[in-house]
């Protein structure tokens, strides 16, 4: 078993050390948790697809060379990632208006944005994740101008290939939330995208019916998540083949 | 009917003069040729599936912010584009060594390149559009260096976009050509992608089997193209309800 020590539970994932230095281990719980942690539930079988789907959507990144923590899925439920400093942002990219947006800025949820808008929150759950600004970010230093200028790179490039995984698919990319990390290489630093990307940190409506494919189905009470979920890996081609739309739950 | 005078018959598509001004009508015939029109055929509903393709690939592109010529497409061959001032050089972007690239340069067909590389040819059939670089286009005035950083920027997103699309459906984009046209408003010229986006002008590999599903199909007598073609669409979604994998040759 390559996994280690456990370093850290969140709310959706444990962190465990990995076989080598500089790798951890994530391991994908079941559990939901949606505005702050108010709302929770367990949901069967969760894990194992934001599991596949972040490897799927990781690797797709590494091909185009949009750099991630991502080495490889050891399991149903873990893969092995490179240990990362997290920088403390949440760094949203929305091409439609959608959840907070929508409520702060008065759009109409769906209304197409003039252009792709970048936003930052504070990672810091006791705050409720409070949206920020660069010069916020510069100020407390949590991010230099240089990396800023990085992230927003990474950013636009992570929103256009996704954008085109969706729409190849016949779903609308609404907007997502990554995280960021720095590795280091001798002196030198590098940012990779962390942490996960699934419908669980994607909003995801299928263009024709504008049915919710994403973690809204949960905090709206709007049917099964996991089916949303599934649907979502089974037109990528995600889901093991001989598994059916319902995940086999080993581990 | 919306197609006004001829202006120009070419290898794949005849263009003639739009509706309004500023708008011409591109025809998508079914000819197919390769190497410099020394091989040539008719291919049954090639055309139908390109016109198809291109609108649906202009379309996501348009929806992401990438500028393109697309307007609308008309009926199963034509489509209506902007007219624009055609750059005269291919620009073809590479992920993996094939074709030109591998002869040249001695490298296999299907190796991974350390990143995209975007290449320009100048497009001149009775010259066999010869391989060009930065310093031939400054000089001869066939863009500004301006207009270079532009179409850099415009065929990488294109690629982060594309290639996103066809991994969502299992395909890998191997490579694939833009035309990039300049459109003037007022006093201010932008730049947009034009031509066509198709699997004439694409390399596509299925990612599990390595069939090529593109025109290598043709040029390398590998079965049927119009097969490969609605296979792409087919995955993508593209191709109209009722319609089989062999399209409805109506016009
Ligand atoms: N590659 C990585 N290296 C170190 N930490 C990471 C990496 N990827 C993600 N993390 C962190 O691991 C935690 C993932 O668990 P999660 O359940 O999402 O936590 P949280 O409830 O804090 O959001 C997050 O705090 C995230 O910032
Ligand atoms: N939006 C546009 N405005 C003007 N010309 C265009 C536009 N899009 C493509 N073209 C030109 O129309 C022609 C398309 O026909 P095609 O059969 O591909 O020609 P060719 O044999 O010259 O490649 C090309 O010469 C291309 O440069
Ligand atoms: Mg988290
Ligand atoms: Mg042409």
């Amino acid at each position: 078993m390559a996994r280690g020590k456990k370093i850290y539970e969140g709310k959706a994932k444990i962190l465990f050390e990995g076989p080598e230095p500089g790798t951890i281990v994530q391991y994908f719980k079941d559990d939901a948790t949606a505005f702050n942690a108010e709302k929770q539930s367990v949901i069967d079988g969760k894990g194992v697809l934001n599991n596949r789907l972040s490897e799927y959507f990781m690797v797709g990144l590494n091909q185009i060379g949009v750099p991630t923590h991502f080495l490889k899925r050891l399991n149903m439920r873990e893969q092995l990632v490179r240990n990362c400093e997290i920088i403390p942002l949440e760094v949203i990219v929305r091409n439609y208006a959608a959840g907070s947006m929508s409520k702060r800025l008065g759009i109409e949820e769906g209304t197409q944005l003039p252009r792709p808008i970048v936003e930052y929150c504070y990672k810091d759950d006791s705050l409720g994740d409070p949206l920020v600004s660069e010069e916020h970010i510069a100020a407390f230093g949590w991010a230099s101008q240089q990396d800023m200028d990085d992230i927003l790179g990474l950013a636009l490039r992570v929103n256009d290939y996704m954008s085109g995984v969706m729409y190849g698919v016949g779903i609308k990319l609404i907007d997502f939330k990554i995280e960021i990390g720095r590795v280091y290489e001798g002196d030198f630093q590098r940012l990779v995208v962390a942490d996960e990307i699934s419908p669980d940190s994607c909003r995801l409506w299928d263009i024709e019916s504008g049915q919710k494919l994403d973690k809204d189905v949960f905090r709206r009470d709007l049917g099964s998540l996991t089916d949303a979920y599934a649907e979502v890996a089974r037109r990528l081609g995600v889901m093991p083949k001989g598994t059916g739309p319902k995940p086999t739950l080993v581990n």
